[in-house]
C-alpha cells in the first residue's frame, strides 16, 4: 500500500470515521481505523458495539502507487495527522506491518495493527430508502433525543422510536417522566417501519449531519439502520424490544392555555431553579397562574431563600387559575427544542401531565409529567 | 441595609471579589461575601485560606437609603446577579437576616449568614509601596507560575520567589526538574524583599489583572502581600521558609548555541511528543544537533512507532554535536513564555541544564533538566 493525498481532505474524513472509534473496548482491533485502497478510491471503516462508519474518498487529490488494506491505531493516527504540517501526506507500508507517513519535515513510523482480525461489516443497503432532507432529520434528532433515559434498566426507553405509518414518520422518546414527540409528513409510497435507535448513536449521527448536505437517505434492515449520506455510510444496531405505547399519554382536550413568549418564560424558570430545593435530583419549580391572568413562576428551599418571577402571558390565558410544580431541567429541556418565540403551555390539572407547543413548530409536541408538592 | 446599584457594576465587581471565595470550606462564613455599605460606598469583602479581596466601589449609580452590613452566601448570590434582567438592582435587609432583591420582574429573598460570625481581615497597606506596570506583572506572573511545584511535599515550592535586591527585581520558580526566572529593572529607591508567593494566589491575580488598568502597587508586608489595583485590594499569605539559592544552577558559559524559530521547534516537538514513550508521566523527545548542522527532534516507542522532525536553525550553530532527552512538556511550557518569534537554545552538555532565552525577552530565562535515557 502506498499513496499521497491532501491532508485537510484525509483529517476532514478521519474527523468523521473517528466517530465510531473504540476507545475503551476489549479487542483492540476496534481501536483501528481500517484503510481499503483501491486505484481511485480509499475506503475507512470504523466500528464500535453501536455504530460503524464506512467512508469512500475518491478525491482528485489521491495519488495511488500501490493498492492494499492496512489497519491503523485510530487515536494517534487522527492526531498524527491533525499535527502534521505540508498540503500533501504519503502513507505507505514498510517492513512488516510498519505504515510510513511522510508530511512537510515529519517523517514517522506507526505499528500497525493485524488487519486480518478486523472482522467484516456488512453495510446494509436495500432498493428503497427513505429520503429524507437532512435539516429535518437534523431537527428529528434534536427535538427527541435528549428526552431518551439516561439510565439503562430499561434499555428500550434509551433509543429513540421511528414509526413510518402511512403518510407520517413519527419520533418519540421518553424517559418515562417526559415525553418528546416529533410527526412529519412523509411520501405514501414508504414502507412502514417501527424501530428503536439508540439515542448515543443518534447523538454521533447529529455531529456528522453538521457538515449539511442537502439529503441524507434511510436504508432499514431487520437488526440495523444505515443512513447515506454524501460519500458516509453511518450504520446504527436497532435496539430489541417493544417501545410502550405512549399515544393515549398525550391528552387530547385542554381546559387551560397559556400562551408564553419563549425566552421570557425560560429566563424566569432558569432563575427559580438556581435557589429551588435540590431534595431530587431535579430542582423543582411552580407555576401559578392567578385569578387577574398573571402568571408566577416560584422556587422555595428553606435553606437559601425564595424567589418569585412574574411572568407576563402574551395573551390572556384560557382556563381557571392552577398551581403546578414541575421540574425545572425538563421544562428548560424542552423549551430549547422549539425554533417558536412563542410557545403554548396546555393544562389539563394540578396533577396531569402537561404539554408544550411552538407555535411555529407543527408536529412537535413536549409532555412533561408534573411532581407532587407538599 | 438598602441600595440601589447598576446590575452591569454590581456584577463585575462581584465576579472580581468571587475569586477569594471559599467552596469548600470547615468556615461557612468564608463561603459569603461580606457587603458593608456607607453613604456613598459599598465595600466587598472575600477571602480564603490563601487570599482576601477588598473592593471598593463609588459608582454613581450607587444610592443608599440605609447603610449597614451582611453576609450574603456567595455563590447564589453571584449566579442570581448574574441571572437577572433589569438594568437596576435593589437590595434590602427585610426581617432577620433575610435579604431581599428585586430587580425587574424577579422578586428574590435569602437567607443571609451571620455577618458578627466574618473575621475581621486586616487589609496591610504601607507608605513605600513598589509601583511596577501592570502589564509587567502579569508576564512575571506567566513567565514564572507555571514553573512552580504541583506537589506539596516541598511547600515553599510551590511558590513564586520574588526577591528586590538593589535595582533589580528577580522572579524565580522551580519545581526542582525546571526553574523559570526572569528579571526586571526597577527603582533604586525601593526596600530590598525576598518573599514566596503561594502559585495559586498568583493564578489568581493574574485573573484580575486582565482589567488592564495601568499599573499596580505593591504592599509588602512580613506575613502577607498586597497588590493595589484601581478600587481592588488583593491581599495573598506569604509562603514561609527559604526558598532554595538558585542563582549559581544557571550556567554562564554555553560552549553550544542553536538559534531557532520558535514556532518551528514548536510544532515539531508536539508532534514528536504524540508518540513519545510514556514510562513517566512526562512524555520524553529527544533533540539531535548533527555534524552536519541540521537537527533532529525523535521520539520512540517501542509499541507504538516513531517520530523523526527536521528543523532547520535559523543560524549556523555554534559548537559540536549534541544529542539530549528532555520532557516535551517542559520544553513546550518553557517555550510558550516567549513573546520572540526566535529563541536560542544553550547547552554546556548532554546531561547537564540547558537553558532557552528569547531573543526579544530580556530578563527571561527557562532552564530545564534533561532526561538520562538507556
Amino acid at each position: 500500500m502506498n499513496f499521497t493525498i491532501s491532508k485537510e481532505v484525509l483529517l476532514n474524513n478521519l474527523l468523521v470515521a473517528q466517530k465510531a472509534l473504540s476507545t475503551k473496548t476489549p479487542a483492540p482491533y476496534l481501536q483501528g481505523i481500517k484503510l481499503e485502497i483501491y486505484q481511485n478510491e480509499l475506503i475507512m471503516i470504523t466500528s464500535n458495539s453501536d455504530i460503524s462508519i464506512k467512508l469512500s474518498l475518491k478525491d482528485e487529490s489521491l495519488h495511488v502507487e500501490a493498492v492494499g488494506e492496512v489497519l491503523i491505531p485510530g487515536k494517534y493516527f487522527v492526531e498524527l495527522i491533525r499535527k502534521l504540517d505540508g498540503e500533501v501526506i504519503s502513507l505507505s507500508v514498510v517492513d512488516d506491518n510498519v505504515l510510513k507517513i511522510v508530511a512537510g519535515k515529519s517523517d514517522i513510523t506507526l505499528n500497525m495493527l493485524n488487519v486480518e482480525d478486523y472482522p467484516h461489516i456488512d453495510f446494509m443497503m436495500n432498493d428503497n430508502p427513505i429520503k429524507i432532507e437532512s435539516k429535518v432529520m437534523k431537527s428529528i434528532i434534536k427535538q427527541t433525543t435528549f428526552a431518551t433515559s439516561a439510565i439503562e434498566n430499561r434499555p428500550i426507553l434509551t433509543g429513540v422510536n421511528i414509526r413510518v405509518d402511512g403518510e407520517r414518520l413519527v419520533a418519540i422518546a421518553t424517559d418515562s417522566f417526559r415525553l418528546s414527540q416529533k410527526v412529519i409528513d412523509v411520501p405514501t409510497n414508504l414502507d412502514n417501519m417501527n424501530v428503536v435507535i439508540p439515542g448515543r448513536s443518534l447523538d454521533e449521527l447529529i455531529k456528522i449531519l453538521e457538515l449539511n448536505l442537502e439529503e441524507v437517505l434511510i436504508h432499514l434492515n431487520h437488526k440495523s439502520i444505515l443512513f447515506e449520506y454524501g460519500n458516509i455510510l453511518f450504520q446504527s444496531r436497532l435496539l430489541d424490544g417493544n417501545f410502550p405505547e405512549t399515544s393515549r399519554l398525550i391528552p387530547v382536550e385542554f381546559p387551560i392555555v397559556i400562551k408564553f413568549n419563549k425566552n421570557d418564560l425560560f429566563v424566569a424558570i432558569d432563575r427559580a431553579a438556581l435557589l429551588s430545593s435540590r431534595e431530587t435530583s431535579a430542582s423543582i419549580v411552580k407555576l401559578y397562574l392567578r385569578n387577574d391572568n398573571g402568571v408566577e413562576i416560584t422556587s422555595n428551599s428553606p435553606e437559601i431563600g425564595k424567589v418569585v418571577e412574574e411572568v407576563q402571558p402574551v395573551e390572556k390565558p384560557i382556563g381557571v387559575p392552577i398551581r403546578i410544580a414541575f421540574s425545572s431541567k425538563y421544562f428548560l429541556d424542552a423549551l430549547k427544542t422549539f425554533n417558536s418565540d412563542q410557545v403554548y403551555v396546555k393544562f389539563t390539572g394540578e396533577i396531569r401531565p402537561f404539554v408544550i407547543e411552538g407555535e411555529l413548530d407543527p408536529g412537535l409536541v413536549q409532555l412533561i409529567l408534573p411532581v407532587r408538592t407538599e
